[in-house]
């Protein structure tokens, strides 16, 4: 930090956890106190076909009785403007009291939309649409109380001010940015998180190391947002190989999830780096798992960043998400979605002016094929465990 | 954590780090919009006379202006109901804006209770007075607009949703304690803590260390919580001795304020243990400086928690701070002050079983003299280099 450093902290969102049903109600009470709440009124959950194959979805709706339940569990992977529009539309009549998101990053970040959108409903027809693509309306300033759960480890949505959303007809991806898109509730309970597949448990813990280390060489750092990206590191350090080996493993699953929580939370404040902005056209083109798009490059980053005197105070923290990443199965991972001529081939599109700006060293398109470079020969030659490599789904 | 652990985590505040001149005006704009403004609004600045005589109240209103400051600047060490109440009356009819805390911990605390008791002031006459003594009143849930700006680097009172007020008169300590106690806005400005006396430097670092540690051993630890004391003891050990031997340094200035905010922040959630309990009594009857009774036993507690398997994985974190602990002159500012037969006449006020029960190790009365012994052999064996053990006014 230099004398002239300014910066703000405001994360005013309320995190609990536990079990759900000892946190649900009493957090939703001071979202949507009793007297407030009228008997026509519904809350919308976003959630994904599988929570209600769970009886998750029955369960909630059990919790929250008498207020009516609007279940949408209909969230795939990267969620699209006409999608959530369409969910937008189908209930612009209806009075909404509350949404909770329960899921991954795709279902609270179309949680996030809708309570943003909702708003506009009643005069607009898809605002998505309108905002994103026709740019002829503005992002609301406010929303509907939001609750969100996440059922990964790894997005950190539940505290981030961010909501991604996708333009699947023309490849683009939107953001919805603002305190108002911060949740007033996430609820965290790592039972939930015990049924995430081995594949998906890596690639959000990959998401959460890539939170976190593109917090700590950003630009935007600050002693707050260090503190989180620290604390994600040491616990994914701790608990990252043990859950890939043993899922069950509940202390895991419940590091994991506060990893996440806090990577979300570092990267709040600091937003992500250039790790991400190569990522974005690799997930649109390919579909490729975000947590494994916007890590592949974190090895050869975290050579790059040794020199910088500014991260020299974390050196500790670096070789700890160095070695660890030593460790992951991240080539297999990769190479079983995409190959790196793939990759070579939107070197155009990956460069984010922003994104890059807010890496702590100076980073130019021309460097991008290098890093891309040096990123295939570290993984190729990185020496992972036979247990661990064999360990994705074949 | 166990499978059953429940916590929330909710701190709302704006932190701003930056010259108060850039984010004053800019902050105080997002708690009282222009268009609320009353041309007859005054705001409330509490602070010392020390800052009048610098000349920062003067600058303070100059850029407030046209609103009024009304200026309360005879804030001394550990505010009293009585002092505090006699400003509510005289402020009783009087449109009050919003209040500002600049100053240590006692600006900020009077600042707090001032602006969550004034509502009251209306109705009733010393308020304070009816809240603690005549206990006649309860704790309002809402507040005046509070900005705090902190002075001194230790307490921590920017963040945190307490506020201590002393009563003199019965040589009692007592607490304002609630959401509502949060600021809204905590401004943080180094070049503000330039001007701290070398002694007080020492106890409010001892403070911000105190706070550090008691919430690493509390039962009431989050994973959040962990993140900022552990930053919070990296930055001081970085720092503390340092701002001790060159008290100009801007850079060693900044790392001990962000230490003692990580600290507020830590202890917001967790709230204190033992040493501050032990604290208490010695700060009543000797004005003892409140960094300083709350850390001598930190040494002592430190061995006391090697052996707690809940803390094994912050065995580095408590080493930096054991080794930081040993190199300050903590005996020689200790035996400044007070002797230990008068802190062990006052063993049987030390026990305070909420603060003890924070505490992560069984801790009974049987062991209170126990520590005390142990930390006075400790204090007095300790190999202070003769530049720190200088340092202190004689």
């Amino acid at each position: 930090m230099s004398t002239t450093d300014i910066w703000t902290h405001h994360q005013p969102i309320r995190i609990s956890n536990g079990p759900l049903q000892e946190t649900l109600l009493a957090s939703l009470k001071l979202i949507l106190p009793t007297e407030q709440i009228k008997p026509q009124d519904s809350i919308v959950l976003i959630t994904t076909a599988g929570f209600t194959k769970r009886g998750i979805t029955a369960q909630l709706a059990e919790w929250l009785s008498p207020l009516k339940l609007l279940v949408i569990d209909e969230v795939t992977a990267n969620p699209d403007i006409d999608t959530i529009d369409s969910w937008i539309n189908h209930y612009s009549k209806q009075p909404i009291a509350a949404v909770i998101g329960l899921g991954g990053g795709s279902a609270m970040d179309a949680a996030k939309a809708m309570a943003v959108m909702q708003s506009l409903a009643k005069t607009e027809r898809s605002p998505l649409n309108k905002l994103f693509r026709e740019k002829s309306i503005k992002q609301p300033n406010s929303r509907l109380p939001l609750l969100l759960i996440p059922t990964t480890a790894g997005t950190g949505s539940e505290v981030t001010p961010f909501a991604t959303i996708w333009d699947n007809r023309h490849k683009q991806k939107h953001s919805l940015t603002s305190d108002s898109v911060y949740p007033d509730i996430a609820l965290l309970d790592a039972s939930l998180t015990l049924s995430l597949p081995i594949d998906e448990t890596l690639y959000s813990g990959l998401d959460a190391l890539s939170h976190s280390l593109e917090s700590l060489w950003n630009k935007h750092s600050t002693p707050i947002s260090e503190a989180y990206a620290k604390q994600a590191i040491a616990l994914l350090a701790t608990h990252f190989t043990t859950v890939l080996i043993t899922p069950s493993n509940f202390a895991a699953r419940q590091g994991m999830q506060m990893a996440s929580l806090l990577a979300g939370l570092a990267i709040s404040t600091t937003k992500t780096a250039i790790a991400h902005a190569i990522s974005y056209p690799l997930t649109s083109h390919y579909a490729l798992p975000h947590g494994l798009a916007c890590s592949f490059t974190l090895p050869a980053l975290l050579e790059m960043v040794q020199s910088s005197t500014e991260l020299s105070h974390l050196s500790s923290t670096l070789r700890q998400a160095q070695s660890l990443l030593q460790q992951l199965p991240l080539n297999e991972a990769l190479q079983a979605k995409i190959n790196f001529s793939q990759i070579y081939s939107h070197t155009n599109e990956m460069f984010h002016p922003d994104r890059a700006g807010n890496f702590i060293m100076p980073f130019a398109t021309s460097d991008l094929l290098k890093l891309l470079q040096h990123s295939e020969v570290l993984l190729k030659t990185a020496l992972v465990s036979a247990e661990l490599s064999a360990l994705l789904p074949q």
